[in-house]
This record gives C-alpha cells, sequence and structure tokens, in this order.
C-alpha cells in the first residue's frame, strides 16, 4: 500500500478541529453550545452583493481572468485609495480567499527551508501553508501583559538569518485583537529594508479598529514599495467568508509576475463570488459603522463580563473580534474538552479555541484561549457566565 | 530589494499566455481572432445550476465544511455509483476546482524532489503544481501515429525509481483526447500495485466520450481502492469553468485524511458555486445528448478539414474536445505568433495552442499544436481553411 507524504504528516489539523466531534456530541445529547471559537460573523452579508449574485444574467459560467476582471480591480484599486493606500489595477492578484494570497506569497518569495519570523500566537493557518510550501516558521513572543504588541525589535534582529525571507504580521490582528501602531509599523518597515526581506501584512481587518483609532498599512509608508506584500479578503469586511475571494497587492512587480504564475496553475478564482466581491465595493458607509458600534459594544461587554472572573487575565482588543484570555488553568485543550463533554449549565455549554494552536513555540498559550466575539450581547454574556461558572466547577 | 523564490522563477509561465498579447493587438488593429487556443466550452450551463444560484436566499455567505457539505458529496456519491464508481460521501473531499484537487493530492502523497510519472503531451497545468508542491514529472513519451495510446508498460517500468511516488494519467487526455481502454487502465492497475505506488487520474472529461466507447474509472478497477486517486471538476461536464469547484476521490483513508489537513489551512470551498454544482447534478441526460452530439459533430468535421491539409497529421480523439495536430513546420511557437502579427484571411486569424507546452522533454512537440473544438461547425470550418491558407503562406 502506497504511503502519504511527510509533508502531508506534518500538516498541522486545525487545533479548533479535534473538538467538533464533542461538540456534536453534546448536541446530540440535547445540549445547546455557545461557539465562542470561529470567527464567522453573523452579521448579514451586505444585501447590494447579495442582489448582484441574485440578479446575474451569465449563460456560461466561463473562466475569468486569471488575476481576476479588469472592471474588479480598477474598482479595489478605488477602494484602497480611500484607505490611502495607493496602488494601481496592476498592483492587484484576485486570489480565492485570501488563504491563497497567503499561499501565492510563500511560494512566490520562499524556497524549502526558508524561514519567515511571525509574532505569536498568530493565526493558526499560517502554519498550514508554510508546512505545505516547506517554509519554516520562526516565531518571536508577543506578550498578553502588552496586549500583544509588536515585541522589541531586537528579537526580531536575534531570529534573522541567510534564510529569512520575510515577517509576516496580521493586523489587526487574529487571535490577538492588536492593532499596530504607526511606530511599530515604521520599526519594522526599518529592519525589513536593513535585512532586506518582504513584509507580509494579513490587513483583512482592516475596517476593524476601535476606539478612534486608524489602521495604518504597510503600503502607506513610504520607501517600502518593494518589500511591503499586503493579503487581504472580503471574508470578514462583507461578511462573505463563504465567498471566497481575496487578493494579493504589492508593488514590487517581481512579486507579481512569479505570483501570477502560481495563479495560472488554478486558472482563475470563483465567478460568482467575484460577482458579489465587487458588488460589495459599493456597500454604504452605514453598514461599516453599524457593524462597528455592534462590535465595539459587544468587545465591551465581552471584556467588561470576563474580567469578573477571577484568576482571568485579558488582552484588550483594539481590533477585528478576538480577543485571548489566560485562565487560571493549566491545559487550555483539556478544559475546551471537558467543557463540551462535561459541563452543562441549565443544558448550555461553550466552545472555545484553545490558544496553544495559535503558538508555534512549544508549551506556549496552553493556559489561554481564543474568544471569537460574533455573537450578539446577549449571547455573549450568558456564555462568558457559563466560562465563569465551568471554571470554578473545573479547579474545583 | 528582496528577491523572489527559485521555486518562483522556476515556475512555469502558460504555454498560451505569452501569445495573448499578440491576440490583443490584432484584434485591436481591427482583425477578427478565432480562439482555437482554450478549452472553455460556447455550450450553456445547465438551467438548473444557473437557477439554483439566482434563486438562492442566503443571508450571510458563511464558511461551508471543509470537505464540502455533506448533502453535496452524498449526491455525488450517488452521481459516481451512476456512472459504476462505488464511493460514499467520506471518500470524496470538494475542491475549488480540479485543480485544488490536484494540488492536494501532490502535496498528500510526495515530497520535495519526489518523482510523478505522466504521459506526455499532458495538460500543461500540471507542471505548475509539480514546481509548486516541488515535486518532479517525469514524462513518458505517448505518440501521435497510436493516437497518444498508452504507452507500452515497460516504458514506466524504465523510468520507476525509489523516488517515484505515482503515475498521472488524464483520461479522457487533454490535450490528445485519447480515451484509454480497459485494458490499458488494468495494465496501469498491476504496475502501480507492483512497485507500491499511487494511480492518479484526472476524469475530468469522463462525460465525453464518442463513438460508443465508455470511460472505465480507474476506481471501477477492483483491487485498486488503496492507490486510486481520482481528480474531478465540474468546468467541463457542466461548462461551469468559472465556478472553481472540483472533488478529490479516493478509497484510501490516509489520503483523505491528509488532504483533508491541506484544505483544511485554506477553510472551505466557495459556497455560491457548490449551490450551482449541486443543483448540476440534477441535469437532465437530454443535455448530456444534445452536447455530446454536438462535439462529435465538431469533431468529425475538425479532423475531415484538417485532414485536407496537405502535409498534416491529425490524432484521432475519441474523448474531451482536443486534438493534436502535427504541421508541415519545425516551430509552432513561432508560426502560432505569426498568425496572430502577420496573417489575415479576409481580416481574420487563428490563434492556437503550440504543443511543446503540453511535452516535458526538451525539444518534443515543436510541430504540433493543440486544437480545442469548443466553437461551432460554421466557425470551425472558417478557422482551419484560415490555418490551410496560412500554412501555405508560411512555407512558402
Amino acid at each position: 500500500m502506497p504511503s502519504v507524504s511527510h509533508k502531508g504528516l506534518s500538516m498541522p489539523e486545525s487545533p479548533i478541529r479535534k473538538l467538533v466531534p464533542y461538540a456534536e456530541e453534546a448536541k446530540k445529547k440535547g445540549a445547546k453550545v455557545i461557539h465562542l471559537n470561529i470567527g464567522q460573523p453573523d452579521i448579514k452579508t451586505p444585501q447590494v452583493a447579495l442582489d448582484a449574485v441574485k440578479n446575474n444574467t451569465l449563460e456560461v459560467i466561463a473562466y475569468s481572468r486569471t488575476e481576476g476582471s479588469e472592471e474588479y480591480r480598477e474598482k479595489l484599486a478605488a477602494y484602497y485609495a480611500k484607505n490611502n493606500i495607493h496602488v494601481t489595477a496592476k498592483d492587484i492578484i484576485v486570489t480565492t480567499g485570501g488563504s491563497e494570497a497567503l499561499a501565492f506569497t510563500m511560494g512566490s518569495i520562499a524556497d524549502n527551508d526558508d524561514e519567515i519570523i511571525i509574532p505569536e500566537p498568530f493565526y493558526a493557518n499560517y502554519n498550514g501553508f508554510a508546512t505545505a510550501t516547506g517554509v519554516k516558521v520562526v516565531p518571536v513572543i508577543s506578550h498578553i501583559d502588552s496586549n500583544f504588541a509588536l515585541p522589541a525589535i531586537e528579537e526580531f534582529e536575534k531570529l534573522i538569518t541567510p534564510k529569512t525571507k520575510a515577517i509576516l504580521i496580521c493586523n489587526p490582528g487574529n487571535p490577538t485583537g492588536y492593532l499596530y501602531t504607526k511606530e511599530e509599523i515604521k520599526k519594522l518597515a526599518a529592519i525589513v529594508k536593513k535585512h532586506d526581506l518582504f513584509l507580509i501584512a494579513d490587513e483583512v481587518y482592516r475596517e476593524f479598529t476601535y476606539d478612534g483609532k486608524e489602521h495604518y498599512s504597510i503600503l502607506q509608508e513610504e520607501g517600502l514599495e518593494e518589500n511591503a506584500i499586503i493579503v487581504d479578503s472580503v471574508s470578514k469586511r462583507y461578511s462573505m467568508c463563504g465567498a471566497r475571494i481575496g487578493c494579493l497587492v504589492t508593488k514590487n512587480k517581481d512579486v507579481i509576475k512569479t505570483a501570477l504564475k502560481f495563479a495560472q496553475a488554478r486558472l482563475s478564482p470563483p465567478t460568482y463570488a467575484q460577482i458579489a466581491s465587487e458588488a460589495a465595493l459599493e456597500t454604504p458607509q452605514s453598514y461599516f459603522d453599524d457593524v462597528k458600534e455592534e462590535y465595539v459594544g459587544r468587545r465591551n461587554v465581552l471584556i467588561e463580563e470576563l474580567e469578573k472572573i477571577e484568576g482571568i487575565k485579558v488582552g484588550k482588543p483594539q481590533g477585528a473580534f478576538y480577543c485571548i484570555a489566560e485562565l487560571p488553568i493549566t491545559d487550555a485543550d483539556d478544559f475546551a474538552q471537558w467543557l463540551l463533554e462535561d459541563f452543562r449549565l441549565n443544558n448550555e455549554t461553550v466552545m472555545v479555541a484553545p490558544a496553544a494552536g495559535f503558538y508555534a513555540s512549544e508549551g506556549l498559550g496552553k493556559n489561554q484561549i481564543r474568544i471569537a466575539y460574533v455573537l450578539d450581547k446577549e449571547n455573549l454574556k450568558r456564555a462568558v457566565n457559563i466560562l465563569k461558572e465551568a471554571l470554578k466547577s473545573y479547579i474545583a
């Protein structure tokens, strides 16, 4: 019998996936499971995007252009201009989700055994794409006590080797909710220029910034044109995770030329989803204002309620819709499984994402969980109360 | 300035892509270009698929299941059963096009520098996925004189090394139109079992078989359950190339488990396209009967007209909608470019795909072109006449 590849064996499993059977079992037994574990917003997709697909008149669902339609990329360039990011359609390749933009980026800039430095905790799927591409993730630790701010630049310096090809950040961050300041981006710009590295920024949560703070994109930083690569997506921006449209944005022509060859191999991004995504650019500002207000309210409730729990430490998110909480326990994997298997409050329990899966350093984050606040305030309140009662019972 | 990866530099460019600027220039100058170069059918997508998307009532375009919805995979299993391929929903992972099924397959079974044997000429994008995965394509030559039938099994034996992980076939073939016989599949089954290899079959043209010949799938072959991996797609079957839905089908549980980890990293296949693809399974048989009749008619016209050209040799396709023609010239790349730049008949010209891009062996196929018969008979006739007149003028 032929065997699978070593690479395949070392592909990481989603840190949440192994909990899924326990959640299904709990539901089968009649319990209600409140999901704090996934970043699937409950927010309605903008009507203009839904309508564009419903009203489409295509008779042949044909391949689109490999790099995405000219019209959509022109409109994307205008969207970026409104966000003070000055690019043209030629600087953009439309991809199948932000995921594919990341895969194309890694393939385009790194060979087998090359290294990419990433502040941890980080979005777990970065590990998957790194393994698939043969790239080594080199973590640099950020801390809950500073809300997961950028680690000291000397910590990056220590990790740079001849194999280092890039620094990758997520801004605002999943799973931390941290929003990098302009000064932090400038520090990163200086170090990547000094060492001739790429700076990759996953900016899919660009619009989700709170407390009057503004997002500062790596492509707003002058002089970083050859180094900066943005990974972007419509998934969270318009609550259309299932569309699977993202893009790669860079002024570096060699990167565009190279990424386009990876794109050609997979022919084109999905047609219907491009229709939805192009129309979504017409979403009125009021939609985003409402969404932001909703998320700020949720965050405030969540943090306020979490901080009532004894022995808990909570990161203060200024963006995205996640936060990391450190619990007075030693093994969040065990706790998360126990919540689903053994704990019920009025026949309800919660599903959380153990945070160890968001760290590359062995042993880190084992007492932390990631909470996605993509539920309404009432559900969030109830979920945190369940968490509070569960902790009492689990520790006792 | 940071530089792109060696892998990126060695990614092949689409063999057609470099001709695109010449085609655009020709059109700009007012000429009509008849496209014989792409496999984008002009056939209408089944109404039932178009309607399902237009009538969808989703309000949040959420992530679907990583492996595709349970319902769609159940229906797919029923589709395969009708084709004498007996699998369950658990043996299927829904992918973003056949392309992604191929990428997941390569990642799951081969490590860097491992080898996959492929009869050439083959679908050019296999090269792209191999390069992206770090896999070496080892070609085994098939010949136009035998209509590109399976090369002698001894030729495969000669190429097998400890690094060989799989044999990959496309059946019916792009770019050859060759349909492997049951006996040929049995020979392949024997050799992969003997050497503990995988047999990967790209069966996306399964329905497109002519002259009463029937497709024999690798998963119809008993005893091949652990070795066989099917790469499939809705693109050609339902003329919905832009949907970007395919699947990977195998009874090998280790492969499913491994491929699922690659799938998890990219979250889920596109939602709208899954709606269309699930509905497309309800397409009435009359649709396929009409389509097949149309393609047979086109093929007959194409071959008949091509054979009127002096010095031409034409493969006789029994499936798919491509054929390879060998021309009385030495450099089809130059000829294809010349057609677009310099030749006009009543202000029309044709765009063809030079076949060298479908061979991995340097120097092979340089006097061949691939023709896709995805145009109606009148256009095909006119296109071949242009080709005939052009050859006279080019050779003179």
